[in-house]
């Protein structure tokens, strides 16, 4: 059975582990303010405004702080939520962060020296102003910031389910970009089609099974993002609706998001056949990743895996073209921690999952870069994505 | 002559009068981390990763510090950069940090009582992690977290010209989503293909004066976002892929990026003939948005058009069915500061541009919201969305 979604139990066993973490620290409460962490933690999906989002986690239980035009959202999507708190609307007349205060001194009766916060107050976001919890408390918050994120590092065996349906979707819409893909036609012409036909068959042959986190418009999309002939050459090119043209190296970039998870898969490809020095930083570029993977595997440093990398590049005599590490942790994020980089002081461990994608940057030509998304295993790692990688498979005639 | 970009001269303006500002503060340096305003200020659009960007304005000149990826996208987009200062990666063996301190002390050589910066450290997004500028560089920032925010409050006749642009995209494409919407069909297709056609229209019509910014997939779209029949009850809803029925209230929203500026237009809209309360409720909605855009002006205070719009409300009963203010300032950001709310202490100022959409919501039937983006004039308000508001347009048989 695919795996497409987490149970409200799976959330609850994830603010459990929390709760016993808070414990290890003394603390019997902690005041959620990143979305993302709100969505890990509870599968609440909204979209964040000016208006403060608190999810409060006191001694097991699980509340919620919110606007008025989120209560029945909450309601109808955390079905094990102790008690909804709202305000009517930011800024209004009384400041939400000062309702906040009043909820947790008189409705949630916390100890103060037992609260933690993942922030020192609310994100200044889309113009939002307000005071820190301290002044609107009147009491310190002992800051735990990274919690959650730590959490997220390893990713439970139903994330990695996730992980390997998002990878089987990116492989499919990618399929889609490279069949559109011709001489003359405009990249964003070309990415929205694949996307659209993408799309279109994962909410098809996954029918009931697809639960859309509304976080994205497309179920599934592969794009070029300007990463087209000499402009390939800008490792992170934005889209500018380039035409293809004959001789052009392409870099491209497919994902699609599963219950907010989401793979990354990227290719070169040339339009037609590439000429003797494309094929050469080709082949560098693949040496580089086979060496990652290879070095890639539990108890293993990640700077070991850049290493590899770097070694590759340096033996095919292009280390100078090198312009970012091999890789980087993801899951419901692009990027997440930790980082395959030389300077990266930790070790790669089972259920941490990362991007493998060493590429190397030649001005006026274009840029080569392949990234697959892998899973470290118990005993080595497994590649999800699985879009075929070698050179004959991936030239547009 | 349709006005689609700002120029490099048109942003060197903006730095003059920041570096104008920070005079007033006693300062001579800001660093700035946030990426909408660094576009604001130099024109340079990227992706926003773990990898610090930094721009340092010191006595007027131009100045970046970023990861060697970026080093030839900024010298492509910045034509006025003096100088560009580059780390290879983070979190590499040297953290960028510490980089950055030995860039601002050696090499630009700033006085420490005369530089402010917007934020204590770079963001922490995407898995980064890092010491905050007092520690890397020994001493203290004067932070100015406000003072760009507080530039991109009153916008500039270009910008207005931007905003009325992007209305006009809007309004194209959400005829499209009207045009497209049948019982029967999928929110999500229906989204897509309007989207798609829409934007298609853009990039052809626009032709040479199409610059994207690359923050959007699509130039123009317009979406449901999940606001069909009770689920349009939800102000906040995202997409969950329904299908149209008879009798559904629909809440739509439509936009266009022009160069980074955002309009907002969204319509209550119904399937079919509308019963008595759809009708009633959509009357009361009217009043309000008439009410408000009636009210709005110069030198009136937000407060007050909240408040012309809370009236009509309660005039026709349905003051228990609001669940949010009148509307928000818009530009760059879906929202932005100030906000038309009964707690807000601000006045409305020509060039301030903003989204009028008092709304109701009744449990089971849905919500109803139209939302036009306007700007304040020297002697009143100018209406940018100009797409029919008015029932008889609005019924989809």
């Amino acid at each position: 059975m695919t795996t497409t979604r987490l149970t409200p139990e799976h959330h609850q066993k994830r603010i459990e582990k929390l709760s016993a973490k808070l414990e290890e620290e003394e603390k019997d409460t902690l005041l959620v303010f990143n979305a993302k962490n709100i969505f890990y933690l509870t599968g609440l999906s909204f979209i964040p405004t000016e208006r403060p989002i608190v999810l409060i986690v006191h001694k097991g239980e699980t509340y919620f702080f919110v606007p008025s035009l989120e209560i029945d959202h909450v309601e109808h999507q955390v079905p094990f939520v102790s008690e909804i708190f709202s305000y009517f609307e930011y800024p209004d007349v009384k400041h939400p962060m000062y309702c906040l205060a009043d909820v947790l001194m008189n409705e949630i009766k916390i100890e103060p020296l037992k609260v933690a916060s993942e922030a020192p107050g609310a994100p200044s976001y889309w113009g939002y102003k307000g005071p820190k919890l301290e002044e609107s408390t009147g009491f310190k918050f002992h800051l735990l910031p990274d919690l959650i994120m730590d959490m997220r590092v390893i990713k439970e065996p139903k994330e990695i389910d996730l992980m390997r349906e998002s990878s089987k979707w990116a492989d499919r819409v990618h399929k889609y970009l490279q069949d559109f893909t011709e001489v003359g036609a405009n990249e964003m012409d070309v990415s929205i089609r694949a996307s659209t036909q993408g799309s279109h068959d994962m909410i098809t042959e996954l029918g009931d099974n697809y639960h859309p986190t509304g976080f994205s418009m497309f179920p599934a999309s592969a794009v070029y993002r300007g990463q087209i002939g000499p402009n390939s050459y800008f490792p992170h090119a934005l889209s500018r609706g380039l035409l293809f043209k004959k001789g052009d190296t392409l870099v491209t970039g497919a994902s699609s998001d599963v219950y907010g998870v989401k793979s990354e898969l990227e290719r070169t490809m040339f339009m037609g056949e590439p000429s003797s020095r494309q094929k050469e930083l080709f082949k560098a570029m693949m040496a580089a990743q086979d060496a990652a993977l290879a070095a890639a595997g539990p108890d293993i440093d990640c700077a070991e895996v850049d290493k590899a990398a770097r070694k590759a590049f340096k033996d095919h005599g292009v280390a100078n073209l090198v312009r970012h590490h091999t890789g980087h942790a993801l899951g419901m994020e692009g990027h997440e921690r930790p980082f395959l980089d030389v300077g990266s002081e930790e070790v790669l461990k089972p259920g941490m999952i990362f991007s493998c994608e060493p590429g190397i940057y030649e001005r006026g030509l274009g840029g080569f870069r392949h990234s697959d998304t892998f899973v470290v295993t118990n005993d080595g790692i497994e590649v999800l994505t699985k879009y075929p990688r070698d050179l004959e498979l991936l030239i547009i005639s």
